[in-house]
């Protein structure tokens, strides 16, 4: 089912002709809809209906089957029954049709016997060449080619500009009620795409289309689950390398979520956390609210770029408002650098009464003084502090007397400071609000509102960071240790220290003498452990021994551990006592992967004790990634200030901590067939400039091969 | 300053009266806009311009100064510059204004000299039995008496209609703006009010007045800071006793915003984290931003009644929607009941691919089947299961064939199930959009944001919980322990004790005799302490001994105390070495007072070690309040489930910290006057049925005191 989807597909979005299979006269059908939407708009391509019981519809000869079509044909309109499509379909010859879209439900949603009709019908497109879109599906628009391939009656109601945004929904009813917001909020689509029950092609498949598509500046897509992970990630990445903004809506955040969503669609729901990470590496920005979704979108199709940073501007002619933006800002990390001095004593000059700090309040005298509100803003942004401005300006945008200086204003910014996006927050009448749009300008009633969106993008204007797939193969048993059927904890070390992180040296002491030889390398205090496939908690036997130092004390550790051991489970495999130095101070910090069905291993970082036990403070990234994802993901945690030395103890090394991470993340990825789970616990993080060092794993083989 | 609000305030808010003093005939003028106003909408009291320059103004007689009107005269306007504000009302006679309202700025907020003028027109408005709204505001309306006696811009734009909500404003820029929104959205004010300077009357007074206003249902206040934490502890008392929500934006949440404040409003910005707790605690709804004041006040405004729990059905078209809100109502803690088993049967067999559990998905065949949705809605209602409905129509509500099956919809559903709040999520247009509404139904177009709404408000609607506001005045001294200047840790232990806190036994021994027998006393293992008011950190000076057990270890232990106490600290006076039982195991947590200038005594709770420390994991309540309060602020802090029995361990006896806390607020509020700040750490949580105890306190004697 992977055919290279870029020519394919475009068959399929960006179709010269169109048959309607099951096409009707009778208005308000799903097989007349599409005819009607497409000469309605004046789509310039062939249009042909298909239908053995009519000679005309709509004014067309009608065929009575794709059979009775000499030419080629782009795409295939689908709206007859579930039982009628594969024999449809099956008419066509193959390479004559390039793709279809099936409106038609009654297929994998309903039950085994309708997935057998779906998969049937798969296969009678894959042998005939033809990508499919749908089943139960919305089909598709492509808003500026006016290709009309749906039966959703949003368009009837009014229909979106053409414009930049490429729109992607698994669910229809999400995908109508998005088309007619965006046209509600002004918003211009490249495409609109409903993708149903994605038989062949997925979320991923249009995310990684409209990432090529020269029509399209921004993608939005809403989903609620994904089978293929390395699909979605490698079209990620593509939207990310074209510099393609995504902005997704995920459903299943929380359990309560979750449970709603697998009892509404097949697809793997997945852990959510999983794919938080995943949006978050890259680069996709994932709204948790329809509002949300639509504010960044609004925002990336307005932008001509996004912020290239994260220094924020207010300005305010209400010292109060300008108060309650700053709490935004503060709450989503956003920095308020003050303007320069000479700026603030200019502005103090003119305003008494104002505030020259950041916000910078102007005062009600904005509202008598035209010319104030522009002279502070280009002085605040003169000397390049700033990547972002956002200005409230109160009830005064209701003021058709104040428009001139308004208009004037965004104008002015627009031309004079080009790289820094203005968001103004104001209740302007809607025909002012669009004259403000088209100037590149942003407007929100809710100043907040405002902040939050900023924030969500700032960033994003800068070049970004590449994000590539590694599509390596698995590499198996490469290094010095041979694949095992269990692992114990020495093992389990000398693995990590395979993979490039830093373990502990230890021994395994077979007996009593081999332990002192092994306490004598060490010339320091020793721990003693048991060491045994079957003892996970080894304290809770009595196998651990601390702070041992003279020859007879290892001697009285090494068999008090294996009595203790054997009389707590007399069953135990033991393969010895592990000797290891004492470990040095440091934070204790747990690192882990485990293998997720659809994204394959993934790395969890947390602090131990109560934050992973307790407050569950983890985070997660998807394996391999480098150094800075892993900087950021130890950034991530609540409990972060613990590793910059608080509670006065000296800052942990944390680029340490972030190459163990990523070295993780890539023996991770590269023996992903050979290893089901790794948890490092505790992977101790040492004084900055001391490093981090393992102290204990546990590796468990993947679980399919026992 | 203090007179009885509601007489003095009823004349200004409800005036038979109005003089404007610089009344002007010029429009636009600040004295021409409220006689404009007051014409145009039919204002039904006398109206009086006052200016010594003019005869005749807007066709009514003008006076050359308030000593030339015989009659007593409600409300007063002065429209003239500050320097000749108090002049203007030195010439009224004693008794003869009931109130003024200063629309003129120039007073407290430019500096000292503006702060002598407002204080000698607050004297003289004083001496005359005047109460004063402003200076340095834009005035208030009283909507459904037509008054305004405002010269905002906002009213020339449009008016708000007549409705229940009360809405005050400190800010002025801010009041105009919410006044516009309110317009925009439809809501209905009684009266709006903005404070400006608040030389006499603030936020708190206007609060306390609209809650006993019979033409004001709900209140939405905006405040930037507050200089009487009693009064407005009052005022929130008094509308929640009348049942009266009060919505409320307090700028400053953050240190930005608190420094954004600070730099513009002179009122004290007062701690953050303590006017969270008072809205907490008085049943307040905080929102952070315009859009939540808003869908708050919409939600209030709109319906009869607010949920009454927080047990809430939904009803979708789109699974997908119905997971997003699922997700949602889960982040804010609603919870989701499944439908009766019934009730899911009848709707499967209706609609086979539906789903009948909580989000309900009644399919796209609601659009079809138009009996469908009310069927099942009222199906779910049946049996009592939901506080609240939320319903998600996508793009149908766009749809004027569906017209009639949603308004049918609305008026059944209000008909039937009065007592359940309907908040419908759609895009419908503007009129059907109102028409909803006069049904009592909510309609939001993003559905998370009807979600979030009914989160805040849900529980609203049942029997408040009495909120008292203890006026008692400050005991002294009231126990057997005299006021001390410093007090140590067996002192602080025993007024605990006083305060009917749990506080572990211990004896100060003054020497190692002492010490002896009062181990002997205690029968178990002991912990000796040395006891210095100069020591805090007890451990860093080496005076701590745990677990001592026999006659010589103590003595080793007293020996061992003293010599390394005044090792470290050779000027520390002690007082001699406290002997306790050593602790049970239990969680240690922190209990704390502290005392806040506006608000009085504020108790503190968090957990020890790094959820304090680092997490700043902490809740906190105004001094003095009951255990329910108690075991609110203890359910608060993230860390909650290590008290619940996390990690295996058994469950805290939470009660028993709750009636800790209680007692400590009981005897924070009533010895205000002696101490200042209290801390208690650890004050340790023993396993459920076994209490908790209070193992060390600091007591700080009131810091002005000495």
């Amino acid at each position: 089912m992977t055919q290279p989807s870029d020519t394919s597909l475009s068959r399929l979005f960006d179709p010269h002709s169109i048959a309607i299979v099951g096409a009707s006269a009778t208005p308000g059908k799903i097989g007349a809809m599409p005819i009607t939407l497409l000469q309605q708009h004046g789509y310039g391509g062939r249009i042909i209906p298909v239908n053995p019981r009519a000679d005309i519809i709509a004014g067309l000869p009608a065929l009575p089957g794709l059979d009775a079509l000499d030419d080629a044909v782009d795409l295939v309109i689908l709206a007859v029954p579930a039982a009628h499509a594969a024999q449809a379909l099956e008419r066509a010859r193959p390479g004559q049709v390039g793709a279809a879209v099936v409106f038609t439900s009654g297929f994998s949603e309903t039950g085994a016997d309708g997935a057998a009709q779906q998969e049937r019908l798969c296969i009678i497109a894959r042998e005939r060449g033809i990508r499919l879109l749908g089943p139960n599906c919305l089909g598709f628009m492509n808003v500026r080619r006016n290709v009309y391939a749906t039966f959703s009656p949003a368009p009837a109601n009014g229909v979106v500009a053409p414009g930049g945004i490429g729109m992607v929904s698994q669910s229809g009813a999400f995908g109508a009620y998005a088309y007619s917001m965006a046209r509600e909020r002004g918003l211009g689509l490249s495409h609109w795409i409903s993708t149903g029950n994605e038989a062949d092609i997925d979320v991923a498949d249009c995310i990684e289309w409209l990432a090529r598509d020269a029509d399209t500046r921004v993608i939005m897509a809403y989903m609620e689950g994904c089978r293929d992970g390395a699909k979605l990630r490698r079209a990620l990445a593509a939207a990310r390398m074209a510099d393609k903004p995504v902005v997704v809506t995920k459903i299943g955040r929380t359990q309560a979520g979750a449970q709603a969503a697998a009892s509404h669609t097949a697809a793997l729901a997945g852990d959510d956390a999983v794919y938080d990470a995943l949006f978050r590496q890259y680069g996709a920005l994932r709204a948790r609210t329809i509002d949300e979704f639509f504010n960044l979108g609004y925002a990336l199709d307005t932008w001509q770029r996004p912020p290239q940073g994260r220094r924020l501007g207010i300005v305010t002619i209400s010292g109060g408002v300008g108060a309650l933006m700053a709490d935004e800002a503060a709450d989503i990390g956003l920095a308020l650098p003050e303007p320069a001095a000479d700026t603030q004593a200019r502005l103090l000059q003119r305003v008494p009464f104002a505030s020259g700090r950041n916000p910078v309040d102007v005062t009600g005298q904005a509202v008598s003084e035209p010319g104030l509100l522009l002279a502070t803003a280009d002085d605040m942004l003169a000397e390049g502090r700033y990547d972002a401005l956002a200005v409230f300006l109160a009830a005064a945008g209701s003021s058709e007397a104040l428009w001139p200086t308004f208009e004037a204003f965004a104008q002015q910014m627009q031309a004079r400071h080009p790289d820094v996006p203005l968001a103004i927050s104001a209740l302007f009448p809607p025909a002012r609000r669009r004259e403000l749009e088209r100037q590149g300008c942003l407007v929100f009633p809710d100043p907040s509102a405002a902040i939050r969106t900023i924030g969500a993008v700032a960033g994003l204007g800068a070049e970004p960071t590449p994000c590539e797939v590694d599509t390596s193969p698995a590499t198996t048993a490469a290094g010095a240790l041979p694949l095992l059927d269990t692992y114990n904890e020495v093992q389990a070390m000398e693995l990590l220290r395979e993979a490039g992180l830093p373990a502990m040296p230890c021994v395994l002491a077979v007996d009593a003498d081999a332990a002192v030889r092994a306490a004598a390398g060490l010339d320091a205090p020793c721990v003693l452990k048991v060491v045994s496939p079957d003892i996970t908690h080894k304290s809770d036997v009595g196998g651990v021994k601390l702070n041992v130092r003279s020859e007879s004390a290892i001697r009285d550790a090494h068999a008090d551990i294996l009595a203790s051991a054997r009389q707590h489970r007399p069953d135990a495999r033991i393969d010895g006592v592990l000797v290891a130095p004492m470990a040095p101070k440091g934070v204790e910090c747990i690192a882990g992967v485990h293998c997720d069905p659809v994204f394959g291993p993934v790395v969890m970082f947390g602090l131990g004790g109560v934050f992973v036990e307790v407050l569950k403070d983890v985070s997660f990234r998807l394996a391999p990634f480098g150094r800075e994802e892993a900087l950021a993901m130890i950034r991530e945690i609540k409990g972060y200030a613990l590793l910059q030395g608080a509670r006065g103890a000296r800052p942990c090394d944390i680029g340490a901590l972030a190459d163990a991470l990523a070295s993780l993340s890539r023996f991770a990825h590269a023996r992903r067939a050979d290893f089901s789970s790794v948890e490092i616990n505790p992977l101790l993080a040492l004084p900055e400039g001391q490093g981090a060092v393992a102290l204990d794993a546990v590796v468990i083989r993947d679980s399919s091969r026992g």
